[in-house]
């Protein structure tokens, strides 16, 4: 399946912590910068999530904000 | 101000594209990734966005979905 | 690619209204009930979406809100 | 109170798991998909969510993507 | 219908900006601060939103940082 | 750090509740009304976040419906 989604970052599970009903899966991405993703701890069963997997953390351009220092402006 | 936000990933901005009130921004990565991000036309001109800054592309954890290939399972 | 996102829903493209940046993508499901997404114009283009297209609305359980209706209760 | 959400799924509740702080609560439409909502523990107190109870599923059109398969483009 | 949502605020609006797709509707809260929304144009219009209405602007909790200024630590 | 999101509200956390993954962060704002935020565990360590501390609730527009009482239309 393609995805509309703009955003799909390549990269490496570096840890996972399990909750209850949440899991918090921390990639890595080639460049050292890590992107955190919260699902459920049922999604993360499903795929089987492990560390040193490699995956793909996918988000839509709508949930992203820019930040700039007020120096380089 | 120190942000909650897990994810803020730093980049720069290689394309911009204005709309009546949205804007795109393009955002490339150390590692030639890319990450988009929408925000709104107003937003765009009060941080003065323009191609080459250094910005930073902020995302909570829980807008992010893993998706992994079912040959690497 | 199999996603960590727990709604992934069946449906048709019954409609597509294109601006100059976002794209509106009207997808009906089996029960006539209708899912709308809000998508880049550069992405609807991606996949080539077209009427008639048999597509998956995805999104994350995190971004659900639940109503029910005073009298239910 | 209307809402200009544009996704508003009507469908029955399956399923409730509650953890500390967030509940899962799992609709099922009438064509039998299922909707995952995570709320607040809180709210699902709140609103006194109970299984058989039938409730709308609510979210906006931003928090969609879309997925194609490849065969079908 | 209730909403599980946990945010719900009261306030005024303010100013419409229509584009193409999108609206953007501005709230004035009682204590002067404002909430944007960026909704469907197709919203606006189902809804009917005037400037001067009395509207709830509604999101989720998982949607929502928290910043704190460095020198109130 | 500017940031692009267009909803930076300004209050006093009230309360804070704390389960394995997430943290429930409760802002009153200056008129009254109440911002829930739910972030993760680990950032509400990293801002030390404390009953009492002035914060900003940061969240993007299009994260935020309207809702409008059908009596006012």
């Amino acid at each position: 399946m393609q995805l509309s989604a703009r955003n799909q970052l390549k990269g490496v599970i570096k840890d996972i912590t399990l909750g209850n009903i949440m899991a918090e899966i921390v990639v890595e991405l080639p460049d050292g910068q890590v992107v955190v993703a919260l699902i459920t701890f049922t999604s993360s069963e499903r795929l089987n999530l492990q560390i040193g997997d490699e995956v793909t953390a996918v988000f839509k351009s709508t949930e992203v904000m820019i930040g700039k220092d007020e120096q380089t402006g």
